[in-house]
């Protein structure tokens, strides 16, 4: 087996998931994990953790969905009792084709996904952890060939974290201690209010509560967004490519809107809720082993050099106690590419510069 | 997707497990069994049963019993919670390599199934039903191609299966009224007595206490065995091939044996313990469909035209209540061809002449 599947289920293991004797964990392997599921089955072994293995199939889940009539039981009793009896859940993405379920209906997956919010949260309440083992199917969606991806994804898995921990703290202690954030690009200059809120280091381990892996992100929820930016990074949302998307935000809320591609799928997202016009989520990529945006947001959003901000739902970690942030049934991220003509600043403090942050080497 | 995989996913969901709206089903997918998994999970979606599918990897298991130090924790709470709370468990088998295995230490395995206790004997309480999709691993230990297995695979799958079931309730019901079975055959001479015993009518339905599917035996709890008896139908037992089995019974018991090949896993099964020198269950194959030995129980021990004996434990609906049948650690079946010169009685009276039923055309 490749050395390298074997430490992306360590890291995976030890560093996110902190897997000890005696856990009992699920772990969810999709069509094209089975490699790193393997890895991961001898890891929780040699820890003496406890072993589920679930199958995370998007063709199984389609022929069910599509055979359904649509009227789901609530929260079936098994697959309820097994995320409320366990301690962690892995989630090893990777399927044969990212197109799998794009004939399932929208309104059978709303109705799946309510009638399971209870498992859901069950899911949510463990120490659980998503990554994904480099499929062909995930390179071509990146554009990429099978082995430059699978380099692609080792490198921005098989990180250094307790290092790169310790420069997000930095980028957490500004966040913190900073009142108001301007984002200026070309098509883009947004300043977003931050007082009050708390940024989350979000470092790939459930210990700081960052489910992610790769993660190397800090991101915090903003309010009081005004001016205009511009999300140059293409990315897929709901399906459907979106391109170039513009926003106009006043007191907070979108008054204007275009984009070069998919405009449709943004002006859907938007009139959603009250919520969805808000931003919830300002998030600043700081992992260096991505490179390139590759149509993944479990990538795209932690590439150094980008910012993303999200419409939707705002998390709760970033918020005082008393205050509920913004609310919404969506939390859709975009991406703008920060590496040229660039500048981020904390209260008029200039903390990344064309990509390189303040505390790098060749930041001006 | 091909029609017969359609075909058996209803047989296993309707006939075999009986499955109605709102039941909890786990589904266990081996790592060839996909396509199987897609159309059972489309049947299930239509009944309107929840679906819980887990991957039953022979890879993903060795690689966990390989990394643990082979104290494992007793009936592991999650998945233990699964199991009480499933209605039905339908174990899709068919891997990519039989033997895959083949290098994890017997006691290593021994460990593991003694700290499943409870949870095999919850996951027997459910509805189970265990089947195979043809793959080319098990096509390749039948000795035939991939498609002819296939087609084998669902001539014995895919029966009438109400038709066979009353055909062996006629066998069932000979067994039941008898006292003594006679077979005979070349190098074969055993007398058993059946009497106050219940044959069980396997018709690979839940309803009828019938787990497999394919199944077509009729089987029950013979005791007294007396004479000499040579299963010819070659088989692996424990990973190792054996050929032309003999063995002497005595007032029950094994008194002599010899083997053409694999004499040694014999010698180990008889010597396990009281019990494994004495008979559990005596089988009668009826199942057309199934017309060669393919290596593999799940259908030899069904073939038309073959007889089977297990050395080991018996089957407690075989036996009167206040009676306990054979006791063992093990159940090992052994299987003999009535093909040609032989003879099958029930008190002195002919119910299978070199493979024809009674009942049957050509039966002489």
């Amino acid at each position: 087996m490749d050395d390298r599947i074997e430490e992306h289920a360590e890291v995976l293991v030890d560093w996110s998931a902190r897997i000890e004797a005696g856990d009992d964990v699920v772990v969810s392997v999709s069509e094209g994990a089975h490699d790193l599921a393997v890895a991961v089955a001898r890891a929780l072994g040699e820890r003496g953790a406890n072993l589920v293995s679930t199958y995370g199939s998007a063709e199984v889940s389609r022929a069910y969905l599509d055979g359904h009539d649509g009227e789901f039981d609530a929260d079936p009793d098994h697959e309820l009792a097994l995320y409320e009896n366990a301690d962690a859940v892995l989630s090893l993405g990777g399927g044969r084709n990212t197109s799998a379920m794009a004939d399932v209906p929208g309104d059978r997956l709303e109705a799946a996904s309510k009638a399971t919010t209870e498992i859901r949260e069950a899911r949510m309440d463990t120490d659980w952890v998503s990554t994904v083992h480099p499929t062909r199917s995930l390179a071509q969606q990146a554009g990429m060939s099978y082995e430059a991806y699978q380099e692609f994804v080792y490198d921005a898995v098989l990180r250094d974290w307790a290092s790169l921990a310790e420069e997000m703290a930095e980028m957490k202690e500004r966040l913190d201690e900073g009142d108001e954030v301007r984002v200026v690009s070309e098509g883009t200059d947004l300043t977003l209010s931050i007082e009050n809120r708390t940024a989350v280091n979000s470092t790939a381990s459930v210990d700081d509560d960052s489910h992610n892996l790769p993660s190397g992100e800090v991101f915090t929820a903003p309010h009081a967004a005004a001016g205009e930016v511009t999300f140059d990074v293409p990315m897929t949302v709901r399906g459907r490519q979106v391109r170039d998307v513009w926003l106009r935000f006043e007191d907070g809320a979108v008054v204007d809107f275009d984009a070069a591609g998919g405009s449709e799928v943004i002006g859907e997202v938007l009139d959603t809720d009250a919520g969805s016009r808000r931003l919830g989520e300002l998030g600043i990529g700081m992992n260096r082993g991505i490179d390139r945006p590759t149509d993944s947001i479990l990538f795209d959003e932690k590439m150094a050099g980008t910012v993303h901000l999200a419409l939707g739902r705002a998390y709760d970690a970033c918020l005082p106690e008393d205050e509920t942030g913004n609310e919404s049934a969506v939390h859709v991220d975009l991406i703008t590419d920060m590496s040229e003509g660039s500048r981020l600043e904390i209260d008029g403090r200039v903390v990344q510069r064309d990509g390189v942050f303040a505390w790098e080497d060749g930041f001006e």
